[in-house]
């Protein structure tokens, strides 16, 4: 489907040679005659009679990363070594680590980071507990939590396998908004069982986001902790993914000039992440949208529907449309999916929809229609895949919302605050750069997190006070992130105070 | 009871005053004739009219610090601003983060550590599990797990005023032995909830610290979890202090020539350190203790005790003292105090134990005795006090016990293995070092985590296997840490050769 990018599927294959360095370009030009792309050529050793050389480059997955290592093994006076694989290597020990942010170095740090000190740190929290947002880590934590019942596209593989999604995803938080993020991986996939034990750890954190749990089971754990917890929950996977399809749909159908409320909406899926965004999309002004899951089109007559599905299918398709995916693609202006890859014929576009159609293709890692196929017949096509122009990602999302939620010390997220999360993601692109083939920013443009975080703490409840900084740290929600701003010295000083001389 | 220590109760007083340096030396002087230490002046703002300076100084408490403060308001021209803590300070915004320990600059960057190729990552572990202690960050992570219960002397304050705690705990774990330690501090503190929450989310870590949990429960909590988990579980409250305390008796013993079985050793305080002192003790060697709580000394007759401290009884006081504690230190060689304060009388040592007895009064903040008048009578003192010789200290212990277990992936603590420990940090002081005033090393001798995880690691299962690393990082268990081994190129290049070339 696509050539070989520098990305996921890099391997160095480390060879024995003969010492002549003709052969390590025959190496090179072999790679590239099987379409792999040579990104570092490294000598490692080099004797009289032996060159040992490590070969790093890409194919466009492991069958071809295979076939490159053959291609190479062909080479005359050749002998691979060994194959070691980029993607592995950054995985060793881990992705994230616990960085004290206080000195240990004296007997006097230990006393007051440490006992006796933090007896009256904790004391202080214990007659003042929301104390503990400013004086512990949980200003700025979030759980990232799972069960690995639905990770990524390789389904139910467990708590442990589920690990480097979490890892990374933290590792994100933290890249995208400084936000210090853990993951929990929990050992067991029973409802009642994730939100206890959810509830049982959210003393320590300011936030949960819900991450990779099957669907109908995350609705019910998502709404009975939001109802439990005084954090809010997030599902990473419902409403990021939710979020940032509403903001590329506000930008692709400012490409085609079209309102929301006027577009015929076909999504495909009903699963978590299919069914946010159609709450989402009809919170945000939608009106007409048909849902088709693998049995074909939602219908709210339909009483043989599970319960989540039944409701979903009754707050869409006022038109009542019946049949396959072709009966509801029928006049529609827009095409979501979040199914399956390949669910979408490029000349069904053509045949069936309007002329300027927008298509999101979201399906991981192998779209619903293949984007340039679809740009035949398409105005504005967008995936989630980082090869092809406008790539619809959550990474624009959850940064930004943990950021804002965690500055405003909110207790819940709301669909205003999403509606205006996906607004600002869509107002970074500015009309000088809209685009068909750019309407989302990137996950690198600077003005994400901040934009999201802003949106999002605007309706957040300020529901933190005590020792009195509110004022010193200003107006700004979420300028310098909390913690940056907790290191400014008037706010130092007014949070320094001993509240607690008395002891 | 002691001068002031630059330490846990140090201050900042911002003053204003004339623009008169007269003036700051002044204020100097009044802090140290009223016992306080000054141990920074700043000048943070100098205007024609006007000086602001910061003054830090430490006072033996919090009242203390209060009278410097009044003294400071006496000086002639002085307007004391605002007064700040510097153990306050020090926790603002939480004393530990995450870090990622992967590049995420480029596309091509998150592409490896996030979507797609994590995917690949995850299914090899998927595909076998003993790998998620190599790929991901389960090999170095422990979670320091608190219901809140019993917190420091505190007792029962709460899951969130316990942060602190666990926070501090958690960076000494990094900066003592390179182990990420997370704090799990959970909403309830019923026995059946915190064992299933510790279950929930055992999958991501490689060990679990229970601390400050109140007994009984502590006992039961940890025996189920031992039992029901494939990592090891750590009470440090019971295990950390039998440890240490085993390490300055043995040392304790060295000084006085004694044997451990010969001795007549008096334990007060039932609870659970007490509890597995005397445990650790009889596995050790001892033979001749004598518990006593609050109400009394502990007899196996006494079927009116609770179970766990019935149990205990019957496993002590072979000789069936009764009586009060005198009775108890009557021809005793040792005392082992883990209660309450100014629970020995000093004249009580001379008039009851040996000529050469050994003191240990480790009641925190406030010891059994004063470890300067139980030195009139006593061969060997110790405390948990910084501010005297020979401070016992569980940061000797559990940094190095979980980096033991981590190292060789160990699914158990064994008694064989604490012993061995204990063994191991009083063979940290050598022949030549030992005297009555250095029975135990300093927290920060380089020597000790090393010397207690080689102990502990000497017994551990080396349970993981599959990529086949272990040949390539050799027999050392814990050399360099496990993360650091990792590093290693050998050992990075056997580990990264992709083990699912099929996928």
């Amino acid at each position: 489907m696509a050539a070989a990018t520098p990305s996921s599927y890099s391997i160095t294959i480390r060879l024995h040679t003969e010492p002549d360095h003709a052969v390590v370009g025959q190496v090179a030009t072999v790679i590239a005659e099987q379409g792999g792309i040579v990104t570092a050529i490294d000598v490692a050793d080099s004797r009289h009679d032996r060159l040992v050389v490590d070969v790093t480059c890409s194919g466009i997955d492991s069958g071809h990363t295979g076939t490159l290592v053959e291609a190479v093994e062909q080479v005359d006076g050749v002998r691979v070594h060994k194959v070691s694989d980029r993607t592995f290597l950054i995985h060793l020990g881990g992705k994230i680590e616990v960085k004290s942010k206080v000195p240990l170095r004296t007997r006097d740090d230990l006393s007051m980071a440490y006992t006796p000190g933090v007896g009256r740190v904790s004391k202080a929290i214990a007659k003042q507990p929301q104390d503990a947002r400013r004086l512990t880590i949980k200003g700025n934590t979030v759980a990232v939590v799972t069960d690995g019942s639905a990770v990524l596209g390789l389904g139910n593989i467990g708590p442990e396998a589920a690990m480097p999604v979490m890892e990374g995803k933290a590792a994100l938080f933290k890249r995208f908004a400084d936000i210090d993020a853990w993951p929990i991986c929990l050992a067991s996939q029973d409802t009642e069982d994730i939100i206890k034990a959810v509830e049982m750890i959210a003393p320590g954190f300011g936030g949960i986001n819900l991450e990779d749990i099957a669907a109908p089971q995350c609705f019910e754990i998502e709404r009975r902790l939001q109802e439990s917890l005084d954090i809010p929950v997030f599902h990473d996977d419902q409403h990021g993914t939710a979020i940032v399809a509403l903001a590329a749909l506000r930008n692709g159908l400012r490409v085609v000039e079209k309102d929301l409320a006027d577009c015929r909406i076909v999504v495909a899926g009903a699963g978590a992440a299919g069914t946010a965004i159609v709450t989402l999309l009809l919170a945000a002004g939608a009106d007409d949208i048909v849902v088709f899951d693998r049995e074909g089109c939602l219908s709210g007559d339909d009483e043989s529907l599970p319960e989540a599905k039944l409701e979903l299918a009754r707050r869409t398709n006022p038109r009542k449309v019946t049949g396959d995916l072709t009966a509801g693609l029928e006049g529609a202006d827009v095409f979501i999916g979040v199914s399956a890859p390949d669910l979408l014929k490029p000349e069904w576009i053509r045949d069936h929809m309007v002329d300027d159609a927008v298509i999101f293709a979201m399906a991981n890692p192998d779209p619903e229609v293949d984007p340039a196929e679809a740009a035949k017949y398409a105005k504005v096509v967008a995936s989630g895949r980082s090869d092809y122009p406008n790539q619809i990602n959550n990474v624009l999302v959850f940064p930004g919302v943990f950021r804002g939620l965690l500055d405003a010390a909110a207790e819940d997220v709301t669909v205003e605050m999403m509606i205006r999360a996906a607004d600002a993601i869509a107002g970074v692109v500015t009309d000088e750069e809209l685009n068909p083939s750019f309407i989302i920013p990137s996950v690198f443009h600077s003005d994400v997190t901040d934009a999201v975080a802003t949106a999002i703490a605007g309706e957040g409840k300020r529901t933190t006070g005590g020792l009195g900084t509110e004022g010193a740290t200003g107006g700004g929600h979420h300028k310098g992130h909390g913690r940056v701003t907790h290191k400014e010295q008037d706010a130092i000083e007014e949070v320094g105070q001993n509240p607690h001389r008395e002891d």
